[in-house]
């Protein structure tokens, strides 16, 4: 029962790894966010950077404070309707810091019996070429 | 001490559930290879993609299968060499199915005991537009 728990436990701080080291590398902005509470569960340098605000400071703080034209409710809502939407649903807002225009891509899942939103960052100015990046 | 173990298990589910859907969701081509075995340890969609082979077939086969130009020794060598390097350090190889020349950019980090390599992959061609895409 011990080995099993300490191979339990590897293959957990494997996993932790994995997700920690992803999240480090992958060249776009990512915010993850809880449904309930509209907090910032983890974020990435990119989207950091993006948002021109420190990623500790925004581990913790509600999403909707990065920006300057939705309320924690409004920017939810608006957020989980892009994600019903048929194709690619997009939410463009005004980060607070930087002024940019910020097009954030929502999609939904649950992790743990709570709703979590992944959400991939862009600036407006560079969607045609994140496409066709993408593509 | 039921409470903390389940308590415990929820937040390996919601990291889990994390990992999964970030994997999922980012544009970007990513496989996990181990450097023991040279082996892939997971891949998502858009590296299945790139590469031209589904994502269930290249899980657990050697990473060097999915290109014509490297045996596994010499291809896990190059991926090490490259994560050395002080930018930016790429491996530049030819996929098997599609011909293509598909640029790795890998990063190594250590989970659960075993090095792990994080490949990032992009065709050749798409090289240019993603570097300004990531700026």
């Amino acid at each position: 029962a011990q080995i099993a728990l300490e191979q339990g436990y590897e293959t957990r701080r494997e996993f932790d790894a994995r997700y920690r080291s992803l999240l480090a590398s992958v060249d776009q902005a990512i915010v993850f966010v809880s449904v309930q509470t509209g907090r910032i569960e983890d974020v990435n340098e990119a989207a950091a950077s993006l948002l021109g605000i420190k990623a500790a400071a925004l581990k913790g703080s509600a999403f909707a404070n990065a920006f300057s034209d939705r309320s924690t409710g409004e920017l939810i809502e608006s957020l989980m309707n892009a994600t019903l939407s048929e194709e690619d649903g997009r939410v463009t807002l005004r980060a607070t810091h930087s002024g940019q225009s910020v097009v954030v891509k929502p999609v939904v899942f649950r992790a743990g019996g709570q709703r979590i939103l992944l959400c991939r960052l862009a600036q407006e100015s560079d969607i045609v070429t994140t496409s066709d990046a993408a593509a």
